[in-house]
Order: structure tokens, then sequence, then C-alpha cells
């Protein structure tokens, strides 16, 4: 026996007999010995036990490397069952695993380990870890595992699906479990570790299953950093749209009445409907033409558009009108702008044609993956749809991105990256057919972004069938990426739905179609918004902006409406709040609903004919004319409450 | 024999012998047996031949009664059938009749007879009355008829459904017809006609049978009347919303893309926006709360409702979601605003709460109902409830009732009535059973409307089932009664969804639902705002507000941009027509779109950096200042272009 392994620098090491990787680790040197915690062979993760025996690409995993955590939260998750065995005999265990956020065991039956029982199960794992019990692995044949498992439904299944007949255990006194890539050889080895959610889950995450019960938790090498992540949870918490949407009486959903179809309650729907006449006075002053067009349609149109046969899936069931009409709800308002654009003979003289709506859609999403307004199944998108010959693609494609831009500034949005995406130059087949519309406009694209001196990603091979696009990324609360904005290109609607221009020549030719999106969807925006702003709304967009508190009922609340129905009258929005409650309630009752302003009126304010300002977030209180704070909150909301 | 026939003036007549309906009239005075065209015999209409045998109360029509118009037309009708079979000898005939606007005749096979034939068809009418032939009538068995009708299905159909073994027909020659009350004795009695259009129609007005043709048509005694309504009719076309929605470009609707299910273009969707905002503004200055709510629910909430079960044929097919849930397109607001009140527990503190929606909602309307914006399937509602306590209902009525009135002055509506409709007192129990709230809150409504001093009238038996209600009805331009705003208290909503709010007793109470509307749907509003403006709608609405012709293009296209902008920039509608036209017709055009205001721009402006106005429908140009036209315009858009 005669093999070598080369490691990550280049340098190899011959081997005449087997090695573990311990002992390879250690023969490189001391410290990366200890630090070890497993390995890469030839890109597969593998124990510290593992034994070489051939040639082989290898690098050590420490916790220094992504997968050394993975290892970590695997042997936690490990633990944990274990653990979970011995205080719940009757449990059975679907699927483990680790991710970016941390690890989750699935166990059986919906229910039964309470929330309240973590921190007991937490402190059993903690036992076995100061124990430093000895984590064995081993390899067993698919038979014997099956005796094993013989009364466990979800193992039985998931061995079924295990590759090979022989494979690989990992065993903690009695308990013995599989499908994990490596573990720490000892439970002494775990570090910090948190147990934070139990939640339900669909057995293989398919709804169609029975729903089990998922145990969360995370792990980390130093406190430092498992510190840094319940704090940061903490925040994600604090600032996810549905537990602000709930304590700022926003919206909600009742699963009961309509899964995925939020109702908007007063102060949310003040929220969208600003939006709603931002956006739309932003469009029309760019030369958009508005129009409002059908949420229904004739199943025919989407045959002709190709949703019928590519995206039945997310469409809602079509109804049956009689006379031989099919209707369905549509998924997206393409169609329908089409159908405006066809209404009339167009000229070149017009182009560019740009329609756009505040269009209701419905998409048929699984009730598992709904999530207050992020993910919806009624929903009103920010729609537009231009309609251009090919030589006005740079400049019709410059003037949306402007406009995207310019709102960005308005609504404070600054976390974000361009991607633009070709078709793959390796498989031009797999396109629309037009190798010049391609390649025109790719470049047209490129060139429009340098001229504005954006710094841009290039994806190739991620362009839709129809045409390139251009996305603009942006970052959720929870650090997901998501796109707010985009600009595609489509070659291949015109073309199915014959749409012409009769060009200089007298000629019939084909427009390009450009889908654009500048916000999104009002359900989505405004819950990313609820995130940023973590519910402290600018004063252009909060729901109440002034908020007036009479120092004394008797006293004062004259005068409290009087500034109230003064500012009203000037198009603000303001309460004032003439319950019989403490002045102190008030107050703390305004700060909590995220009041721009509070104003706390009283004698002085009365002989002054002034107010008393307190701005959100400071304690800070200001004396100033009636006047002075109408000219004040004149600025604040004209200039989108931008600092500037 | 030996009988007694009592006239309207109350005097009786003794006859001894049968007497017909002719000589009785000559009996009574000479000129009256010559105006006589027929006679109510115990409330029945007959012809001048028919025999009086016994007692009855007979009252002669002349052409001065309703009744002589209907057996003019209904012989019109039947001449026109004589006529028609001549021409067309393989013609059948479906139903025919006579109503408010005229008579009609339905004929087999669509488009049979073209509408340029109408012409000739009306030419072979005048001939025939000219010759004065003799219309006779006898009684024939149903068994002599069916012989007779033995090839024609429909008359077949429609002898079945006659009453009694003998059928009264009338004769012109050999043609041959029955179901006709009473007609004039001889052709030549005919005075003025007109045929008026050709239309398909459903056999029985139904969309399953096969589709016949409808010729239609009128008839007076008076060249004057007919001249009179021939001119009423161009004036109701010209009016016609359908007309002036296509020339003007404002919507248009595509049965094969969606029956009933209106496309609304640029200009058209800015009137509705304008309107929107408009509506949504007074309501929220009035104390409502605005929300947004899904269009789709499900069904068991309208199972709760009793819509289910009372109005299924008035809603669309549900949709099957999987997982046990059945969605239905809303076809009223109410339960989704229910679903906003329940949201929170309601204190008497809280109450009257005012929820108001622009809800999109959908009905099923059978496809041969629906008309441009008039009668669509999907429509937008300015909807609101409102949630009080009885004590409230008065003031809450009122409340509602100043706001609707006050809406009314700005589009400037001031042909309409009231109607008050109330439980009918001798059947309380057909409705909602609950005495003191009937009794308290008719009474005052009532007093709310005579605390305002308005005119109102009074329907017994005419409230729903739930409330009563104050409607008021306004007039199409087809001189229709339409319900344009309605008030209805609902006392059943509440019980059958539980809604409670906690009095000041800390116990739970019953509030009264309101359902109030003030300019009812948008489509059937704008159908309804164009029809009375014309097209010409006031600056306020108008779609295009100001229209920018340079005198030429070269010398004088910039100054009228920069005009432009200025004006866009402070908020008004303002379009250059730059195209290469000769400028009459620019300014013609300008005046068919209807157009508010039409600057024209050539060297004189721009040296007196001012602008030529025409207003719409005046000759007159005048020389302003801009900042003159700016004031001008700025007060007619403020004022709600109202001449005050």
């Amino acid at each position: 026996m005669s093999f070598s392994i080369t490691l990550p620098d280049g340098s190899k090491k011959d081997f005449t007999d087997a090695v573990s990787i311990s002992d390879l680790a250690h023969g490189i040197g001391t410290s990366l010995g200890k630090a070890a915690l497993g390995a890469k062979v030839n890109g597969q993760i593998v124990a510290l036990d593992y034994k070489l025996s051939k040639n082989a690409e290898v690098a050590i995993i420490t916790d220094r490397d992504e997968e050394g955590l993975a290892i970590l939260r695997d042997t936690v998750a490990f633990v944990l069952e274990a653990v979970a065995k011995k205080a719940y005999p009757e449990i059975h265990f679907g699927e483990h695993g680790t991710d970016d956020e941390g690890f989750y065991v699935d166990t059986d039956k919906e229910n039964q380990i309470k929330i309240n029982e973590l921190p007991d199960l937490e402190k059993a794992v903690k036992k076995v870890i100061k124990a430093g019990e000895k984590i064995a692995s081993c390899m067993m044949s698919k038979d014997e595992l099956a005796d094993i498992f013989n009364d466990d439904p979800y193992k039985s299944e998931m061995l079924k699906a295990e590759k090979g007949d022989q494979v690989q255990v990992y065993k903690l006194g009695d308990f013995i479990d599989f499908g994990f890539d490596a573990l720490l050889p000892n439970t002494g080895k775990i570090k910090q570790f948190k147990l934070l959610s139990v939640a339900g889950a669909y057995w293989k995450g398919q709804s169609s299953n029975p729903m089990l019960q998922r145990i969360s938790g995370t792990a980390f090498f130093k406190k430092a950093d498992l510190d840094a992540d319940i704090k940061r949870r903490e925040e994600i918490k604090e600032r996810d749209h549905r537990t602000i949407g709930r304590d700022l009486d926003l919206f909600f959903v009742d699963p009961k009445v309509g899964a995925g179809l939020p109702y908007w309650m007063p102060k949310g729907a003040t929220i969208r409907r600003v939006v709603e006449r931002y956006i739309i006075d932003k469009e029309v002053a760019d030369g958009y033409q508005h129009v409002y067009t059908p949420v229904l349609m004739n199943v025919d149109a989407y045959k002709t558009s190709g949703h019928w046969a590519h995206y039945r899936d997310d469409m809602f069931p079509p109804m049956d009108m009689g006379d031989g009409e099919m209707l369905e709800l549509r998924p997206m308002n393409c169609p329908s702008h089409i159908q405006i654009y066809k209404h009339h003979i167009r000229s070149y003289r017009e182009l560019p044609i740009r329609i756009a709506e505040l269009g209701m859609m419905h998409r048929y999403e699984k009730s598992g993956a709904l999530s207050g307004l992020q993910r919806v199944r009624e929903m009103t998108l920010n729609d537009g749809h231009t309609f251009v010959t090919l030589d006005q693609v740079q400049s019709e494609f410059s003037k949306i991105l402007t406009l995207i831009l310019d709102v960005y500034k308005d609504f404070d949005i600054t976390d974000y990256y361009f991607r633009l995406s070709y078709r793959d130059p390796k498989n031009t087949k797999k396109y629309f057919a037009n190798d010049e519309m391609w390649e025109r406009s790719q470049s047209m694209l490129k060139k429009a972004m340098d001229d504005m001196g954006l710094d841009y990603v290039e994806a190739e091979g991620e362009a839709a069938f129809y045409g390139p696009k251009l996305d603009i990324q942006t970052k959720t609360a929870l650090g997901a990426d998501e796109t707010m904005s985009t600009i595609q290109l489509d070659f291949m609607l015109p073309e199915r739905f014959n749409l012409t221009y009769v060009g200089q020549d007298g000629e019939e030719h084909r427009p390009v179609m450009i889908h654009r999106g500048i916000v999104g969807t009002m359900e989505r925006f405004i819950a990313y918004l609820i995130e940023i702003y973590k519910g402290a709304f600018p004063t252009w967009l909060a729901p109440v902006q002034v908020e007036i508190i009479p120092v004394n009922l008797d006293a004062h609340s004259d005068y409290a409406k009087k500034v109230r129905d003064e500012l009203n009258k000037r198009g603000f929005r303001a309460e004032a709040d003439l319950r019989n409650e403490k002045l102190g309630y008030k107050i703390r009752e305004s700060q909590t609903q995220k009041v721009p302003y509070t104003l706390v009126l009283g004698d002085k304010e009365i002989k002054d004919k002034g107010v008393n300002v307190r701005r959100y977030g400071t304690e800070e209180e200001v004396a100033k004319s009636f006047d002075e704070f109408i000219s004040e909150i004149k600025q604040d909301v004209k200039s989108y409450s931008r600092e500037e």
C-alpha cells in the first residue's frame, strides 16, 4: 500500500499505511492536531477518525472554517436527540440538519415538547457535555439498522434513502443515529449552544405529510459569537413586521377567513395609501399612463402568453362562467397591459408608451409558505410596462433606473446592489431566438450602467428565457437577499400577442416590452418598510403624525382639539388623546405607538398660543409657536424626513 | 238580457242588448265616439268591436290615455309583421310588445333584416296605412291555430301559453297573429311612427335560448310628439356613456378577454383616480377609517351572513384551494368590514366606528344584461359601514346624509329625490324580529329628515328584511330611476356575526350596523358622470385640463413646453400638442376632446409672457398673463368648477 495526500497548499505527504484524519493533522503540527474537528476529503466532509488509505486531496477543518461550525452544530443536534430520547422514551425523530442559522431536529407528534421544557433539555445537554462522553462512530449494514429502527416510520424511510449497503452511524451510550457527515468524537468538545424554539414542521417539508415538531437551536465556538447571535435574533424579532404589525395595529391575517389574505387595519391602510399615491404621482410625472384593468381574464389569454403551460401551479383555479367562458384570477398584469397597448394602432411617434398600474394579482402559494405581508396570495403590484423600439432600449432603461434610484432616496433605501443578468453565451439555444436583439440590448444595458457610473454584478446565464434583466437586490431585516426592483426586457410576449407599431417607413414593426417594478408589491414593500424603520415611520408615512395630549382634560381639551383641527385642515394626520387617562400614560403610549410628534398642551401653551413638542425617540421637550411647528412638520414631510 | 255599464264618473247606462265599445262611445257623445280607440273593461284592455253583455265598469280609451298609445303601438307592430311576412316569406315571429319607449317585434334568425333595410319596411308600412286596410278580429280555437302555426316553433310555444280554448286573433288580409290586447280596426288610424333599430335578442330573453332579432320602433298620435321623441333619442345617444367613452378613449370592454370586465384607458383612469382620492379624503376628514380588505373570503363567512343561501346566483363560482378551503370572490364588502370590527374588543367609547373602503367586488350578471361601465361583473364600491348604538342612529344618519349632500354639491348633482323605506306595518313578521329597534329607528330616520327640512317619499313595506333605509334616487341620461346613494340600517348581521361592544355598564351589547354608499361603484358613477356632463368634465375632473398649442412648431414649441411644465409642476394636467398638424386641426381636436382650457401660444404670448385662453364651449379667446391664468384655473379646480 502506498498513497499520497495532497494538502491545500499543494504539498504532498506519502503514506504506506492507512492514517486517520486526527493522526494526519497531528503529523502536520501539534496545534493543528489539537484544533482539528474533521476534514474535507476530495470535497466530502469526514470525522476525525476517518481512515485515509488512497490518494486524496485533504483539508483539515478547524473552528475557523464554516464546516467546523456545521460539525459542531450537528454534534449538538445529535446529543440533543440522545438526551430527548431519555426524557421522552416514546419519541421518534424525523430529519435533522444544520444551516446558516444553526441546527434543527424534527420530532414526531405536534406539541410533544413544550417551549417551556426547552430549558430542562438544555440543562440535560449541558450535563452530557460536562461529562465529556465519547461519541463513537462505525459502519453498520442497512439490514441491521432496519431491525433497530423497525418501529420508527421516519428513520425507516430515511434509511431507505441512504446510498450503499453500509451506513455510517454514531453512538452515544445506547443511543444510535445516522445521517450526519461528521461529528466531534467527544461531547466535551461542544462549546457554546442554545436551544431557541419549537414549531410545527411537515415531515420532509411537504404539507401533505404529517405535521411534526421542530426544535431549533444554534451553537458557536466562542461565547462572544453566541451572545452576538442571540442579540441579532432579538433585534430581528423586534423588527419582525408581523410583531410590529400587531403591536401598531397595522394589519392581520386570519387563516379561517382566508390564508395569505391580509386585512389592512386603518393605520396600515394609511401607510399604504400614502405609498400608493406617492408612487402613482412619481410615475405620472415621469410620463407613465396609469390605468385600471380587471383582476380576471379569460384563460385563453394565459394560454397565449404561455403562463397556462408553465405557471399553472402558481395560479388560482379557473372559474367556469358558462357560455364557454373560463375566467382566471390573473397571476400577473402583463397580458392586461398588452390589451391596453393593442386597443389602438400604435405609431413609432408614440413610443415609448409607458403603461402603469397598481395591479392586484393572485398567486397560489402553499399555505406553509405564507407569512404576514411578506408571502401572501393576494397582492397589489407597483407594475409598469413600457413598449419601445430596439433603439430606445438604452435610454428607456436609464430613465427607469433613474426613477428607481430617486424613489429609493425618498424612502432612504441605501443597502442594495445591482445584478445584470445575460443569457448563457455557451447555450444560446435555450433562449428566445434573436441574436441581434440579445446582443444589442445586453450591450445597451451594460453601457447604460457604465454611463451612470454604477457598479454591478454580471450574471451570465441568469437571464429569463425572454430577455436580459437588471435586478436590484436589497437585504431584509432577517438578512435575506430580496429583489426590490427589476427591469426586464421581453422579446417574447410582443411576438406571442403579435404587438406592432407602424414605423416611419409605414411598415409594421415589433416593439420590445420592458417589465419594470419599482417598489414591488404593496404587501412586501410595506413589510420591508416596517422592518427597516422598526415601525418608527418617517413623518410623511406615519399613520398618525402628531399626537396631541392636554395636560388637564377639563382645562386644556378645547385647545387640544383646536390644534388638532388646525393641523388636520392643513393636511396633517393629527389625533387628540382625550381619554380619561394619566398624562404620563398617554405620553408613554404615544412613544410606544412611535408617533413622530407628541404635543403636550397646558396653560403655558394656551397663553403663548404655542405647542410643546417632543420628537419620537428623544426625551427633550421644546416649546414652539404654532407657526414654527407648522413650518417644521411641513419641511419634514416635504423632504421625506431625509436628513440632508 | 239586462245589464248596466258603470262609467268612470260613476254614472250608469243600462242595456238590454249586447253593445260594442264603439257604439257605447258613440252613444255617450259623437266626439268620444270618433276619438275612441278601445276601452278598459273591468281593468282589461279591449278593442272597439268588443261586445259588452253584462254588468261592467268601462272606461273609453282615447289618444289622451297611456293605453291609447299602447293600442296604437301594438297596431303598428302588427302591421309591421304583416308587411315583413310579405317581404321575407320565410320569416317567423317571436314575441312582440310595447313599453314606455315604443314597440318591438322579434323575428327569427339573426341578421335576417339589415339595418339599411328598415327604410324599405317603413315605406311598405306607410303604404298599408295609406290604403286604410281593415284589421279584423275574431276568436279561434287553439286547435285551429295550432294547425296554422304548425311549422312555427315560436308561435306554437306561445300558443300553448295562452289561457282558455279560444284565442283572440287579428287579421290583415291573409296575415294572422295573436297575443295583442287590442288593435285599431283600420290601418288608416295609425298616425306617426318610426322604425328605430335592429338588434340581437334571446328568445324569451334567456341567454340559453336561440338568438333572435328584434326590430324596435315607436309611434305617436302627433307629429310633434314623434319629433320630440326622436330628438330625445338623439340626445340620449349623444350622452350614451359607451359612445362618449369610445370617442374620448376613456374605457373599453372586450368580451373575448372578459365579459363585463372594463379596461380603463389612461384618460378614464385619471377621472376615476381623481374621484377616488376625492371621496377618500372627504370620508377621512369626516371620521372614517379607510381600510383594504381582500376580494376573496372563505365561503363559510357567506354562509354565516346568509348570502350563500339567498344570493348565490349573483355570486361567482367558488374556488377549491385544497386543505379544505373554499374561497369566494366577494359579492359585497360587509363581511370584510365585520372582520375589521371583530378584530378588537370594542367599547361604547369608540362608537360610532366608521369603516370605509373602495372595495372591489364581483357579481355574476347575465351576459345579456352587461353594458359598458353601467352593468359590469367586477366593480369597486365606495363602501362604508358604521357601527353605532341604537341611541346614535339618528345623529349618525344625519351625519351621513350631510356628507352625501355635500358630495352631490361638488359634483353638481341636483336632480334627485329621497325615498324612506319602512317595514310593512301590516306584516311585521316578514322582518327581523325586534319591534323596539324598528320603531325607534324608523322614527329616528323620519325625524332626522324632518329636522334637516328635507322632502321625502315614504314607502311602507319597501324596507329590507334586516332594517329600514333611505335611498337617494337620481335619473340617468336615459331617464331611468337609479339609486345613487343609500343608508341602510342592519339589525341582522350584527346578530349573525355576534358583534358586540362593551357598554358603560361593563356588559356586552349589540351594535346597529349601517351600510352606506355615497357615489356607488366607480364604474356606475363614472358612467353617470359621463352622461350628465356629456363628456365635458369640469376642470377638476377632466383628464386633460389644459391643451397647449404652439402657433408655429419651430418658433413656439419651446415656450409651449415651458408653459406645460410649469402647469404640471403646479399639479395641473397639461399637454402640449407638438404634432406636425395644422393649427386649426389641433384647436378643433382640443374641442372634440372637450378639454376645458385651450392655450394657443405665438409670438405675442412669448413677448407678453402670457397665454391666449379659450374655454371649452366658447368661441372667445382671451389674452391673460400666466399668473392670471394660474389663479383662474386654481380657483376653478378648488371650487369644483361650480358657479357660485
